[in-house]
């Protein structure tokens, strides 16, 4: 079933249960029932429970519109990130400044137990200057579509190739771990594409990388582009997903499926215009697809500290909408969806708040109110109603939450009052127009209640 | 190539380029050469170039923690939603509140364009009173996962069908439109779900209806879901997806490449929780994948007034990662990328920010500066210097950006100088260090220049 399953050793690794059921409307063969068809199932190339982590906001990260990191706030980022579990921390290339180099050498001398990488163009210059910071590896990148190619840097994949090779052998020779990525890899040529990883794979890369860097790719062909790759070179795979068209968390999924090993993220996603795949949304992803894995490989409780880090750092809110660490995340408010959710939280929840140190709100004060909601909330506060008494006091609740929006004391003034009245043989009706008049505010998480 | 390709019309839809290579590594056999073998391709069961859009805002959006709407705003916001052109705008069931009735009422007595939906319980009493109200359709409405029967209303699936049969029937003999849906349809039983769906199909609703109630859904189990119950019913198919793992976007559009025809949204994605498929976010992939249709149906100009309507109303501000309208959307910053744009836009831009009425920017007062963003920057001031000396002034300026964030004002300062000094023959050093120390801000998109 969505969200109870886990993939997390390389002899269970999931990928979605139709198989290869492309248009011909097929449903997995299965000797045991399962309550979902849709459960995921094995298949030996996923990696969906056992990916890793490339955290780019150190280098994806600083070409966002508005970050500017001092040293401090760089290895204050470093040592959280580390902290939290990812398996690699990437910094801006050397090559961008003299203070980009000097904190290159400060980050990799910190001992994290991260490797530490720097992002450099294919060129022997900066793969000089990058050796000598003390990082443990390159992730080498260059264009390779037709228009980069034409606009960018004005090089044939002849040269990319002999380039490409001479960089490698230069970066191996000094005993580092060396990626080889392509730019622009959903718009460049798949033949060429190809024919370059080949090369590149036989002289010995750790990682050949594939980049989404426009955001045009889509899910499907993010993962049929990933699987032939994976059939045409032996190493490591990694990923890079521009948000440009919302698909970013989706595309590292499907990377993952397909067989990509790792996967670049930053803090909230920041970098180039609106920025790449984002740590929080690809956990709450994976957290349901590989819980043992995820849980238990990265400080999920840490997620909101590191967010709130980096947003502070480049001025930025966290969007309202965030996965996880939005203010709403895991606020329920239609009358039907907080009646299930009271009954049993995986109704409505794919996620456990608990699990990200996060906390779950049922919004009873709007007119969408249902009354068991409203039966939680009179429990709550040590009140006994009949069921038809709480139903009547509901309808009072509603009735004031069409006229304007209710804060959870106006909802609990009404309650009270309407209580009140039953215990002194009073008119219910007289109760409800005393209901003071508090003028409240646009209903925020303050005006829920918290289960 | 992927941003070029239209789909606009049945005989021309596209579906990714691999067809149907799920683990086959499969190269889709062409008979004339394209730059990009990951091209759309022909398929005649999407609707990529073809869908339809029911905007939610007034029904899932007021289910959003913050939302409260009165008469005037809601009027408000459907007339801007039918002027950008959605298909369908969707309500509150009358049956949530009395406001919620005579709001149905007044927005369907406006004469709009779009048909106007309520979004009631599969129950004879909400659908009574919904089909009074003057509404265009029925969206009708039932949890079919064991744990929604067991939680939420508590009915088994003969019951299910039973009565989704005589609403079905009622709502039709009223003349109205009518759609069935799931509720939490990806944790529902397959067989199940099928032979209800084939049911409501055989009574003659318009629409089924499938639903990611709680966000759990991937891409990849979305497109096999949505094929292999396109082959099952022959009406129109709406598909509604929550995001709480990142993915609403990314599921919307696989839905589309399998055979549905609608999508379910709302204005920056409100709803319960973390929200639903964003319209902003889904034009923008719907932008690249199907230009021509969508640029001709909507007015994509309108998106940001639209948001900037709905933001306010509900008290939230636009995510900064926002497609389209994030602050960010269209900032280019690391050197690299600024030269090739300067070029050429398509090199890093797969959404022309024109389209929307918005506008590009490259950021040069960074560390990450190239020389040629400088260039183009003393261009812009009406200055002329050489290769040479543009790259001399650029190390000054990234000299500046390493102590400190810099202002537009400040980079300009130094080119001002610089050039001054090479006009008066004066050293070049005693220019620079004459720069005014303006005390600058975290740059944000003051500090980059309009192109």
């Amino acid at each position: 079933m969505c969200g109870s399953c886990d993939a997390s050793a390389p002899s269970s690794n999931a990928v979605n249960g139709q198989g290869a059921a492309n248009g011909q409307n097929g449903h997995p063969k299965t000797t045991t029932k399962v309550s979902n068809p849709y459960a995921a199932v094995h298949d030996s190339l996923s990696n969906i429970g056992r990916y890793k982590l490339i955290e780019s906001t150190l280098r994806e990260g600083e070409q966002f519109a508005s970050a500017w990191f001092d040293t401090e706030t760089k290895i204050k980022i470093a040592k959280a990130l580390d902290e939290f579990g990812v398996d690699y921390i990437e910094l801006t290339s050397p090559a961008a400044s003299e203070q980009s180099r000097l904190d290159c050498i400060a980050i990799s001398k910190l001992g994290l137990k991260a490797k530490i990488l720097t992002h450099v163009r294919c060129h022997m210059d900066d793969a000089k200057l990058a050796v000598e910071t003390g990082v443990d590896g390159l992730d080498l990148v260059i264009g390779t579509s037709s228009l980069l190619q034409e606009h960018s840097h004005g090089k044939d994949m002849t040269y990319i190739v002999k380039s490409a090779l001479e960089v490698i052998d230069f970066v191996k020779s000094k005993g580092l771990e060396v990626r080889f990525s392509s730019e622009d890899s959903f718009r460049s040529d798949l033949v060429d594409l190809l024919s370059l990883y080949q090369a590149v794979d036989r002289a010995g890369v750790d990682r050949v990388g594939i980049a989404d860097t426009v955001g045009c790719a889509t899910p499907r062909q993010v993962y049929d582009l990933v699987r032939t790759l994976r059939s045409v070179v032996s190493c490591d795979i990694e990923t890079h997903f521009h948000n440009d068209t919302g698909c970013a968390v989706a595309n590292a999924y499907c990377a993952l499926e397909a067989g990509a090993t790792h996967v670049d993220v930053s803090v909230l996603g920041i970098g180039e215009r609106n920025g790449i795949t984002p740590l929080g949304g690809l956990l709450a992803r994976m957290t349901v697809a590989a819980p043992e894995y995820t849980k238990g490989k990265y400080k999920l409780h840490m997620i909101k500290e590191i967010e709130d880090m980096v947003a502070d750092a480049v001025g930025v809110n966290t969007p309202f909408n965030n996965p996880i660490t939005g203010f709403c995340a895991f606020t329920h408010k239609a009358g039907i969806h907080a009646k299930a959710i009271l009954n049993n939280p995986k109704t409505y929840e794919i996620l456990d708040p608990a699990d990200f140190g996060m906390t779950r709100y049922v919004h009873f004060a709007t007119r969408l109110t249902g009354w068991n909601s409203i039966k939680s909330r009179v429990e709550q506060l040590g009140l006994t109603m009949t069921d038809e008494q709480t139903k009547e006091v509901t309808a009072k609740i509603k009735e004031l939450a069409d006229i304007r929006p209710i804060a959870i004391d106006d909802a609990d003034s009404i309650i009270r009052t309407f209580h009140m009245g039953l215990q002194d043989q009073h008119q219910v009706a007289a109760a409800t127009s005393s209901a003071p008049a508090v003028e409240a505010d646009v209903p925020t998480t303050e005006a829920v209640v918290s289960q």
